[in-house]
């Protein structure tokens, strides 16, 4: 067989580890051949790809990244998109397609499989928000960078008695607040499932200093206060007297100063997230992923996405993933508001 | 209730943070008060003991190793060791037991719930080689210090046209070598569940140095050749003229350099696996194992171990844990052979 | 003799491992006895302080932040500051003081030593901008955070066609922008003794992406257009209609954006530079320099200052290093242009 | 000019950073050529090159290892070896070396130079041990990550009750000893510069032991015993009924565990230390190193060697380099020595 990869969406370290798995035993194992397609699927839709072998694939196991490059092209927002794909694979030879991307990427994986054209999924979010997996690859990753630095930070809040907002990824799951929250010791987690009370937030803080410790808030950045989005209308001023939003975590940190009197400062982790090497569990999610995806095309199991089901790799439809968002559930919030305050 | 925590057996990253979840949600959820006891069972048995309370477990969550101390002491190899334990606590004031251990501290666990003194289990293995549950806390730590070696040693190999022999911990199970070798990107993993042929972990290599790299080969510290130990006897010198035998790294190295020629290294990890910070999986892992156990306490739901099934945390009889040891199976091994040469 | 000991100033890894180093040599080689003094000056000023010696000190080596805690109080700027102090002192039978901050902390020791009451200080600062030593230490940490931070978008930025924008610590002195920048193979590198001309910076970008690579830009926070501040005002707006300001990264990123029709994103790394373990440059220096700053205090030789000449950990007067500001040279910074584009 | 460059001797983080460094200023500032020498001095030799410019050199800043492979060819010990290299340098039109390398390798390019074969030396060694700059490259890493594995042994001997035993490299100055050993808080480091009173350690083990705390000491590889090596013969024997002799550590592991009943275990740290990616301070020494180097081809000042002066490179000649060793001074060591026991 010859087999078209492209890599969707965010950024998400494991990509390079599923690509080279996929090549590795399906050249070995299978005696299949590969097309690399470019940038996600502007890949397929403009006809941009390069060779895809065991030279291409060598060393790259821990870089971050994807050798493959990335975008946000949706084929079914394009004119003609679909066609092109058609006939782009047509000219190239592809008989199949490996898709590894998150809710979006995967969507389009599903239909292209309605439509004929063959494709299996490998699932792809930093933000763990994905159903009918337990895991994703790059979740460990950004969860050990996010919890790192709240190490780091716990020191300097203490050190100068200030409150410390630590804001992380997370748009609408706070998979990554809940885990580098509980991994970091943080005082008090929010997550975009449950909005917040700003002045239960405050007690937490005031009793945090009460105890002569000083207190480190981990907050997704999808979090908001229960009064919803109008509430973080405020009138803060920077140095040219304009009025500035920055962000939740931001917020935050000028509310509880506000509020406390006490010093509190936000850090932004951004990008920083999601960049970079992958952690020894997401090289190994990814590896197998690749693994047992290159065995579902070889078994022509189209229109399925592999998932991690307990220690195991399974195949699951992939509508099962996309449906809805995979979010914190209120039992596993709990597990952390034992420690807040 | 007052509930006495003691760790037992090696060290493994994650104890601290077992024993701060418990006590948290002990003391904040249950009203429960706690007793520390000091080096594993010897604490119960020779009435050795601390207060152990929010004070005790606070910053405890980073660090390594375990504030109550471990030791192998088995109360049933000791004359009288379990009426021992009977007086020690009544006199304490005790009415339960969360024991933090491997399989001879759980055993022991079971056996003395069977006697009517009730405790609770936390499975800690390093190895991840007890059954019932997908993951201990610990092993993350051990696979994401190997692999970061191992990661270190491609570029020297390749530089300097060696061959590297990375010697991991695993005497009986090689699940440390499996995962840190699938994520280091090694060329040859060996591991106690199969006996290795060692001519063909000479061709591996060869083929290696032919295709201009420098092989990284991963072995348990309990691999054996198929041969079995005899086997091991060489007549390697040292320095002074006395024969050796170093270690199955060490021999392996030695072996390889004089079949194939090249020059051959054997880094021996050791110690340096088990201690430390606890990586973010292992925190989480440890804590919700903590938070369930205190669970299981308070519904006096005795004879239990926490485990994890998929992302969740649930109890399951101890015998189940301990009736046989968890080794790597074969479709595992077999995912990682794709790699290897 | 006994001995007040103070940190001042911003948060710097290294503190704790200076003051360990002071009582253990002070204990154990001298005799002295110490006293800790609470939150900079604020401590001598307002009498608070507590026991210091080897109990307190043991495990502190690895540990960010100070013990002591910290603060900005300068006793010049409090009526009856000074007196306070001497007043203080003699009540404790404190007979000399050692003082480890920056610029402030070091210009009060200067003073307080003129008017009689003996220190000798340590210098401190993140930013490495003291004159009189080589190196600070908490630099290096520092520019290992920023590093290792540069590493992780390196990838991201390639995999997303972006450019990224780092913005780093330093107000007034480019220095951990210079060498992480170097560190971390930055494509322009933008310090505050440097007014940057932003139409160079995108013809850099530009270059850049033509070659097929993605730019990561690393900008001191005190760095400036050549035009200066005016230039930032800027009509950007957020979610919320609110025009906004939020850093010289922000910005910058916006202006390439927009200059260039990339997508450009800012990451702005902040307080996880100044806190956390030392690296282990910094805690060998920050133990030299803790070592050496009791020898001199043991000498009687007051008002000056510990400095790093090469490899000798030298006594300065504390005047060379508070006269001037140590920033980045030309020819430093020429160093670093070689690589921009 | 047209320039070969060439990697002499042991592994060592920060070669590729010098390399790069060259290339990028000898193309973009100077518009010089380069001749990639492969294997160290065995590529002049036999005729061993190739291609080395932009391309080469990109994405290798970060990297282990060697882009140039080394060896430890000596040209003065193969017949006919300085006239081969001189065929091959007129052969490849080479006007210039750069030779990275150690004591070996800079001393023939000294002698090379001085028979007319231009030279300009960059100093490289793991061990610090070459006189005539403060530092080299490589010598931070394995500082830093010797110090990172002693952190993570101290919990565990804590909780064991253990003494750990690290031994570093270090086979003739013991300066990874001395500052991994401060700044891992070892309890006692012993070096090659000062055979050690075994009767002396074992008091300091004692001690520590005494304070309730468990003792960790690091010790280089070609530290002895006062009574010199006779001293190691012993008659430990291994699980076959073999005398061993594994290094100095697991010696002083048996010997401490042996005369002090306590259990004793030795780790090794081995090639971990040489390899895998610098230190933010490494890249940036490596890289200052390599665009002086460059400047002093370009300036025609051969027989020199770049060198660390403080804050400077500056040039010396390459015989004050290896002259003799650089080893610990007296009063370094006796900065350590505060905090044994």
């Amino acid at each position: 067989m010859r087999i078209g990869v492209l890599t969707g969406g965010g950024d998400c370290p494991g990509l390079n580890a599923v690509i080279r798995a996929v090549v590795r035993k399906g050249v070995a194992v299978y005696g299949h051949e590969f097309v690399g397609f470019r940038d996600g699927w502007r890949g397929p839709v403009e006809g941009v790809s390069g060779p895809l072998g065991i030279d291409q694939v060598r060393g790259i196991l821990p870089r971050g990244g994807t050798i493959l490059g990335s975008s946000r092209t949706n084929p079914y927002k394009i004119e003609g998109g679909v066609d092109a794909i058609r006939k782009n694979l047509a000219a190239l030879g592809v008989d199949a397609l490996i898709a590894i991307g998150g809710e979006d990427t995967l969507g389009v994986a599903k239909k292209l499989t309605d439509e004929g054209i063959p494709v299996v999924g490998v699932p792809k979010t930093i933000d763990n928000d994905l159903n009918a997996t337990d895991y994703t690859f790059g979740f460990d990753t950004a969860v050990t960078i996010a919890s790192e630095a709240i190490d780091r930070l716990h020191t300097t809040a203490e050190s100068h008695h200030r409150a410390l907002v630590v804001e992380v990824m997370g748009r609408h799951a706070g998979w990554i607040a809940l885990h580098s929250g509980l991994s970091g010791g943080a005082n008090v987690i929010l997550v975009p499932e449950r909005p917040f009370d700003i002045e239960q937030v405050v007690k937490h803080v005031e009793h945090r200093f009460e105890s002569h410790y000083a207190p480190i808030i981990v907050v997704a950045e999808g979090a908001m206060p229960s009064g919803g989005a109008e509430q973080l209308r405020n009138d803060k001023k920077d140095a040219f007297g304009h009025v500035q939003f920055g962000g939740i975590g931001t917020w935050l940190a000028a509310e509880i100063e506000t509020r406390t009197g006490k010093e509190s400062r936000a850090v932004v982790l951004g990008h920083v997230q999601r960049g970079g090497t992958p952690t020894a569990f997401d090289r190994v999610l990814a590896t197998r992923f690749g693994l047992h995806a290159i065995d579902a095309v070889n078994d022509k199991d189209f229109g399925k996405m592999v998932a991690l089901h307990g220690t195991a790799i399974v195949r699951v439809p992939i509508e099962e993933a996309t449906a809805e968002l995979k979010t914190v559930p209120p039992e596993r919030y709990a597990e952390a508001e034992v420690f807040f305050g």
